[in-house]
């Protein structure tokens, strides 16, 4: 489960988090998890507002450029991470046994991919029952010296390692909306390259690419038979629905395997 | 180098961090690495009244015990990160490049004891002139479900794994005392057996066991060779001092070889 950045902080205002909004999700997520006590689940949430600001300031998503840009990857760090505990504080407060996995200290990357990621204590906590939280976060990088992992990124490497079946991605529309702001039903690697060029940018500061990045990230997935969906985290009731696996409106990103050509607007 | 809890925060009153002190020491490290640039350090915290309170109350130290014990984990690792990021915050206010790692994402234990921690990113961050910061937390255990790792576990481990040539413990007394509250100039596996006859209590909470096990856990480091001392950080200036590598009040703990008599008392 990805709640994006834009959803749990205000995008256009540095280090502003949505506290009425991360505390209404971390209960749905707490009801869904008492509902089906099975429902094996890592989250992960971007950072909008928090990183974003140092790591534009410092240019971290394009490496080590000059001599200010180790002090940025101090500097994104700690936004990351302080966003980080006010969603895990959130959680723990909402019934959940909640776990930080701060990325930067389990992983590194080559050209902003992730190489290598220790997920053995997260998987001892996954055996536990708990509930680990990956967050986007800079790492250091092979080829560039450093990088901005995104949660796309994080949350698709983890669903191929850890054999994941489906990705629900949070963000503030009803899904993908073209560009006259219509939600596109689905969405398969069939289909993708005529979607793309029907769609809409994303708001406020976005140092990892937004709706487009994100819809590509999880349709490498796709192919390998993760289902990912796309919904309103705006919207009361919707993630709990989702999480207990109802189907509610947003879009799905998934693979047709037959080619077939879906209906692109809703 | 290790900050002690009872240093930085207040251990008898719950979730107090000593703003002042830590600042200090944030700034007499920082002048340090200006005046000698090929400093290569770690930092590690203890953790005071942040994570030793709900440690206490689930007992995380004796491992998963009731039914409450999961969430205490959640509870711990909270406590322990939030900490964190008030010391690390306080180092980049200082000047420092600092970066967290979070010994409960990167390792895992065996009745107390580290069974693995992955130091890739740590070492990363090292070459790039970093300052890596890691502290005392909550680890999973396979023996008992669930451990705390001390700083001098945890400081200790990284020693020998990464060839460290000293740690240096900052506590809030001259060193070592003794029952008198006098000083013991030096420890050495040849004369520990009868100083620890003569050792003192530590105040306030403390889950992880005090002065004695601080002294055992880098007894264990001298016989191969690395050096600690254990100084007052209270004293202004005495961190900055040992740093450079000055001889400054305290205890040395190192191996005599010669199975030499020292002084104990000073």
């Amino acid at each position: 489960l990805e709640l994006g950045g834009s959803l749990i902080t205000n995008k256009s205002k540095p280090f502003t988090e949505r506290p009425e909004t991360i505390k209404r999700l971390c209960q749905e997520i707490h009801q869904a998890r008492q509902e089906q006590k099975n429902l094996e689940l890592i989250v992960g949430h971007g950072g909008g507002s928090y990183p974003h600001v140092p790591a534009r300031e410092f240019r971290t998503a394009e490496g080590v450029v000059d001599n200010q840009s180790v002090k940025g990857i101090a500097e994104v760090q700690d936004a990351a991470a302080r966003l980080n505990r006010i969603i895990v504080r959130t959680l723990i407060n909402a019934g959940e046994d909640a776990v930080s996995i701060q990325p930067s200290a389990c992983c590194f990357a080559k050209n902003g991919r992730i190489q290598e990621f220790y997920t053995d204590s997260l998987e001892r906590f996954l055996n536990l029952g708990m509930l680990p939280v990956v967050f986007g976060d800079v790492a250091l990088d092979t080829k560039k010296g450093c990088c901005i992992l995104s949660t796309e990124v994080i949350s698709a490497y983890l669903a191929e390692k850890l054999g994941g079946q489906k990705i629900i991605l949070c963000g503030t529309t009803d899904g993908v909306l073209d560009k006259k702001g219509e939600v596109v039903l689905k969405i398969t690697p069939a289909n993708y390259a005529q979607v793309k060029k029907h769609l809409g940018a994303s708001d406020g500061i976005d140092v990892t690419g937004g709706m487009l990045h994100k819809v590509e990230e999880v349709l490498e997935l796709a192919k390998s038979g993760v289902v990912s969906v796309i919904i309103n985290g705006n919207k009361p009731g919707l993630l709990r629905r989702v999480l207990l696996g109802e189907r509610v409106p947003g879009t799905e990103v998934s693979a047709d395997g037959r080619g077939e050509k879906v209906k692109l607007y809703g």
